[in-house]
């Protein structure tokens, strides 16, 4: 019984998938929680879907800068750029994930391959935010060891945070409305020859172009959500779905008016964001993934919890965001 | 002037191909050294040749695991395993490679796409080395300090190093010439569509596999030219091709009866094996990935110098393995 060839999801997984919060991020608990996921991911795949997964790297790009700040000053061993230490997070991450799934699907006696590939995200050189880092990252800082710091890492940028009373590593966190996925065609191709992909893991590699040929990484975090947007967009998914630990979108929410957003249309839902109903850098960038999903020419966009998916997908659960009529 | 397609090549990159022994391992070195590899391949790539690029990790994975400990000891965030370890040196070179390469194409208006595959290497659970760790990684320990590792990871292996008087973490060296390339179908449907695809790297991430559906990682090293032998024999290459600092092969090398090996046969190569004419852990794995390619009905195997490689393909430079007759 072989299933029909269904829609083209892509699937982002967000820290969630990986960790609960406050739990230690040893490999046997981040395995755990991947596998988990798997068997969700499965199910999809059992019912036909064909899948691109992405996945946030929060939590890991947070300790793999700290692991380059330690080698460097216990060990002398020069720190590498936020560029290729988001790589490096794709390629933790991306294997785990390949792994159990392929371990699931065997497991299952389902002969799909998994590949992980290595995903840059091309940034427009204009964009306005590539002039103005904001995002704080890593650890705080007082004067001396900022010069020590500045003195190896001349390129790095810094901000005093008030608050704290300590200096900080900022990068430029730009908006990637207008971003290219540079392996886009390859991801295409997996896809289409049946493979399930992994790709622009943490939100991708973030580089720009110079001359027309030379990409050159740069210091900034590209939103997983909405670089998600861009991947399902470009390689003409069918749906995006963004999972994550609440089981849906809510305006209103903790007021007694409180109301879960069940379907909506892309133009309610840029009504509610402008409200600010929707917390900033969490659930309102999974909401402005979807509006810009389908702005783009989506059939929906779907937000909902991990083992909530499948019913999700039927409607039963979560919140979906459909195109304007 | 479109250039005919020719051999599929499986092009082995040596640390060299990075950094030069002693120097700083910033990241401005190694993209330079990187960018200079580019073109070279370019090169082979315009003269027509297809190729799977796969590349060594020696300085990367020690300073990965380095980092890792520092981390651990620093800032407690836990340690990864070796295989984890492996997979973030797949993903930083790997995207080092793929972006220069995707560069300097671009440069030349070659319009091919360039791919990172994360690739894990099946190891053969029989194998009778998985038994004995005997490769030594990473720093050098104090009893005291061992009893602390020990508490934090139960898994690791430790040596006595008599001459360095300490203690050491060891992991396994499986001999691969049994093992399988998890993700070869994926590595041979890109390079069937022209694609240029980085896979394999640092010898592949290492994994048992368990009641034939559970793929587990491993504290293994794999050395990466023999993983190369693997992967061109199981993609159907017809030539594998390894990179080094070296121009070729010699025997009797530094005495006066030195001779520079231009072409040999498998036999011959075998003999000046068992005479113990190549150095362990450098001439000798490249020179047995050759004979066991063509063994396994490869074309040729070419061991040589990076900037010498289109020389080498037309018979004009380092050394090559040809089947016995």
């Amino acid at each position: 019984m072989k299933p029909v060839q269904k829609e083209l999801l892509v699937v982002a997984l967000g820290g969630n998938a990986f960790l609960r919060h406050g739990e230690k991020r040893t490999f046997e608990n981040q395995n755990k929680r991947i596998r988990n996921a798997s068997r969700h991911l499965v199910d999809l795949i059992e019912e036909g879907y064909r899948l691109v997964i992405t996945h946030g790297n929060g939590p890991q790009i947070g300790d793999t800068l700290l692991r380059h700040e330690a080698g460097e000053k216990m060990f002398k061993i020069p720190a590498l750029p936020m560029d290729v230490c988001v790589a490096e997070t794709q390629g933790a991450i991306g294997y785990m994930i390949q792994q159990a799934l392929r371990s699931e699907l065997k497991r299952r006696r389902l002969n799909k391959v998994v590949v992980s590939i290595l995903t840059r995200v091309i940034i427009d050189k204009r964009d306005e935010e590539l002039k103005n880092p904001t995002k704080p990252i890593g650890l705080f800082y007082s004067a001396g060891e900022l010069r020590k710091i500045k003195q190896r890492h001349p390129r790095y940028a810094f901000a005093y945070d008030r608050a704290r009373g300590g200096w900080r590593r900022i990068v430029v966190s730009p908006n990637p409305k207008r971003i290219g996925i540079a392996e886009q065609s390859a991801i295409k191709l997996l896809v289409d020859s049946g493979c399930i992909a992994i790709a622009c893991g943490g939100g991708g590699i973030p580089v720009v172009e110079e001359k027309g040929w030379r990409a050159i990484g740069i210091e900034a975090v590209v939103d997983k959500d909405l670089a998600g947007e861009r991947l399902a967009t470009l390689i003409e998914a069918d749906r995006l779905v963004i999972l994550t630990d609440v089981d849906a979108a809510y305006v209103d929410f903790g007021k007694s008016s409180q109301k879960k957003l069940h379907k909506i249309s892309a133009s309610d839902a840029r009504e509610y964001m402008s409200e600010g109903q929707f917390s900033a850098g969490s659930m309102e960038p999974k909401i402005l993934a979807g509006i810009r999903f389908v702005e783009n020419r989506g059939k929906s966009a779907v937000i909902c919890e991990l083992s909530k998916v499948t019913e999700a997908l039927h409607g039963r659960s979560g919140t979906t965001i459909l195109p304007s009529l």
